[in-house]
């Protein structure tokens, strides 16, 4: 392919893209592949000659795209956001071109300097305390990696190279290996699988304590399994506290937290992968706060921030500890800049990086700190929305709402809802998840594509509305409301569902 | 930014880098850059308001650009070569574009449908085992993981959760922490860093071994510390087997290592991180011998196989040992296709995953087999050109020559090859590595861009040599040699080194 056909494939592809954006509501959300479809339609082996870029376009939408899930589907409420804006693509699509490795700074020191800078920008946009940013005096700094996953499983090696660094310095006499076999490290039983497959992942057990019913894990409850593990010869090791938990985006209390960490020399980790996004506004900071009390924190811009997987961004207050886990040393690594700029393959798993900083930096630029927070607050009011909506229907209720994310069931046996999720599941019109909560079955709905608007939501509630229909009819004061509120949907947003329960529970 | 803008924004990128790529030649390599640079240039906060996509782009030219060290010029010969092509490109963009995240098979069943399918193309293009194969009917199967870093490293804790489970249904009284305590692993002193890191982040220590005076690890060294280690109460456990080390592109001899793992019951794991891309070519599939006795084998299509970084295939023998070491099963991300399609967030680190099969798919459509094995040889040529062109020089030596990397040295003191190394540096026109062999001090010339061409080594080849004329002046015979190829400089490719290097001894 020579560059005047790149020109002409790149070019269709960019309009391939905005038209697949355009039309992105027309979909349905979920595909009705079969496992195994694309196996049956494509040949065994790699063709011997090249074929066209036409053709290879046009296979992308015979054969792939009937297979995506519409990710940014107004309609699509399952997992949590995954972020897809213009300029994030733009920027993947240059890095591509540079097609750098940042295996060190001389190997291409634009990306290891606008990701300084980046994180800087980062972690001001969030206030974070100044000692995690790489613009403080201190041993601290901000890095971009590749996943919560990543981030979680690196938090966890360096709290292990510093735990056992401090026995050792302490006990002379301690073997290494005798030390990790006893580490414990704890989250609560609503964290992320990522966080007990960190555990896995690192050998040491990850205890998932019981969150209350908040969704929270609890000073208390986090006291007592340390005090027990002790008493058992373990060696607590390493927190995972969540701002915004997976299932119902609870937040765990730093300030309660953080002092039990400090005070047992646990290294506490802190992961916001989603919600770390709403810290842009400053009414939502109140909630991480006793951020100050961690030693490394995560959230993924790539979840609510509009950056493109995978940019996920984390900080911790002493890099000195991942250095040590990591460092291996060679010839053709040598560092040649005096440590005036970090080293991040020591920060990291792998040896080389993309350069994910220029869509983050291209983000930042178009959409500003004022777009921003624009998009955290107009999801979450879109969220509200929908929470509204479902309270006004007195067959549900609505359990949790957290930023984007509502979770809700139909009142009375699981069944009732689970058999809800099942008619939705093969409708295919909207894309929701089954979760549970306080024993209960429940239904999650995130908000998350950037196009959602208020129209989308009033469309994926009228779809489970429909289908609970055929579950449970609704009672005959509903009915009569429901005709009413048909005349005038457009302008009823945030009715009193409150004060509409009463009403219609009373009729009963 | 709406999707008009979008378009405009786009194909403004694409022309970017098409006229990136086609002036690549005339910058150079290096840039000059000092550690510090942007944080000096940009503003310290991200800014409020958003900004224009023709600012964004203008910035990248005024601030990036100026600190890219150009991994695609022609005169990069440094590390291994990171592909670059733009079928990739493209297939980078429209992924980003989908911008879905394939964590399990419903969130989009195309992304792990295409990379089954990819891997299965894959394999046969190498000539894998069937065994190996996603297609084949027993547990083998093949990913894409992000770096042969990650690679190594899933290697050894799938080796890991193997020998524990072995030894403990054998010995059922054992603790699977005593056994943790007492794994080893090995490989040579030839291997990537990346393979010693593996080591330290599975905390199991890896033992590099001493290679051959051709850079390989040999069967009686291998069995000498297993045996070593037996005696003192150790359990080997992983060994990585390089095909291609980064040193010197030295092949480890799979036929000799092979039955000592398999006897011992050691995992073994296969490192063609670079060199595996030559097995699509027929001829150098020997240097695969024994493969079959392996457990995982690894290659990057992101190095020598045109696919844009990251795209780093790995096959196992059994991937239930990936899945159990990894499967963190949760309610949002249940299982709903009967295990007709894998589950890939289990054969990995993270729980999400890009859809880097699509980059492969059109490198592999648009380049097919032949364009493929044309891109090896041809590279391989070329070194071997920059092979010749050194032998020429009396001054010189080449020191190893395999696939499309020469280390070369000035002879006697190594004080000389470093002073050469260091003009060089400074004068930014090439870029090399340093690296060692036999205790002695080399310079390593690899073939990296895909655009690299006859000229372009004869100018990498004259740069070396004027900056050797400083260091020693040529001997007499030699300039006289070189005022006659000067005039025919086009038409000289391969000239007889040896007899060219002896004719200049005889006369001096």
């Amino acid at each position: 392919m020579d560059v005047q056909q790149f020109r002409e494939f790149g070019k269709a592809a960019v309009d391939y893209i905005a038209d697949y954006i355009e039309t992105i509501r027309d979909r349905p959300v979920v595909p009705t592949v079969k496992p195994g479809y694309l196996g049956e339609l494509l040949p065994k082996e790699a063709p011997q000659t090249g074929e066209t870029w036409q053709d290879v376009l046009q296979d992308v939408d015979r054969l792939i795209m009937p297979g995506i899930t519409h990710w940014h589907s107004p309609r699509f409420h399952a997992y949590y956001p995954t972020a897809n804006s213009f300029p994030a693509v733009v920027g993947e699509m240059l890095s591509a071109g540079f097609g750098c490795v940042g295996l060190s700074w001389i190997s291409s020191p634009a990306y290891t300097e606008l990701e300084v800078v980046m994180m800087n920008w980062l972690g001001k946009l969030l206030d974070l305390p100044e000692e995690f940013l790489n613009c403080s005096d201190g041993p601290g700094g901000g890095i971009i990696q590749g996943s919560a996953s990543e981030v979680t499983f690196i938090g966890l090696l360096a709290a292990k190279e510093k735990k056992v660094k401090d026995l050792m310095e302490l006990n002379p006499e301690l073997k290494e290996a005798d030390i990790k076999g006893k580490l414990v490290a704890y989250s609560s039983d609503q964290s992320n699988s990522s966080v007990e497959k960190a555990g896995l992942l690192g050998s040491m057990p990850m205890k998932l304590l019981p969150a209350n019913d908040k969704g929270q894990l609890t000073a208390a409850t986090l006291q007592e399994a340390i005090r027990e593990d002790k008493e058992r010869g373990l060696i607590p090791c390493y927190v995972v506290a969540c701002l915004g938990t997976t299932p119902t985006c609870a937040f765990d209390d730093l300030a309660e937290l953080g002092p039990i960490c400090n005070r047992e020399g646990i290294w506490l980790h802190v992961d916001a992968a989603y919600a770390g996004t709403a810290f842009a506004c400053p009414e939502y900071r109140h909630l991480m706060k006793g951020v100050e009390l961690s030693d490394s924190f995560n959230f993924n811009p790539h979840k609510w921030m509009l950056v493109n997987f995978d940019c996920s961004a984390m900080w911790v207050k002493n890099a000195k500890y991942l250095v040590e886990a990591f460092n291996v040393q060679r010839i053709y690594l040598k560092d040649n800049h005096n440590g005036l700029a970090p080293e991040y393959r020591h920060w990291q798993i792998s040896l080389g990086r993309r350069f994910r900083a220029l869509k983050l930096w291209f983000v930042l630029k178009i959409y500003g700190v004022e777009g921003i927070q624009k998009h955290v607050r107009d999801q979450i009011s879109l969220a509200k929305q929908f929470e509204d909506l479902v309270n006004q229907d007195s067959r549900f209720e609505v359990c949790t709402s957290s930023m984007g994310l509502v979770t809700f069931r139909m009142k009375g046996d699981n069944a009732l809802t689970r058999a809800l999720l099942e008619k939705l599941d093969q409708r295919k019109n909207i894309f929701l998840m089954a979760g549970h909560f306080c024993n209960k079955f429940v239904i999650r709905f995130a908000i998350c594509s950037r196009l959602t608007n208020s129209k989308d939501v009033e469309f994926s509630w009228e779809e489970i509305h429909s289908q609970a229909n055929e579950i449970i009819p609704l009672p005959k004061c509903r009915i009569e409301g429901e005709m009413k509120e048909k005349r005038s949907i457009a302008t009823i947003e945030f009715t009193d569902s409150a004060s509409e329960k009463s009403r219609c529970e009373k009729s009963k």
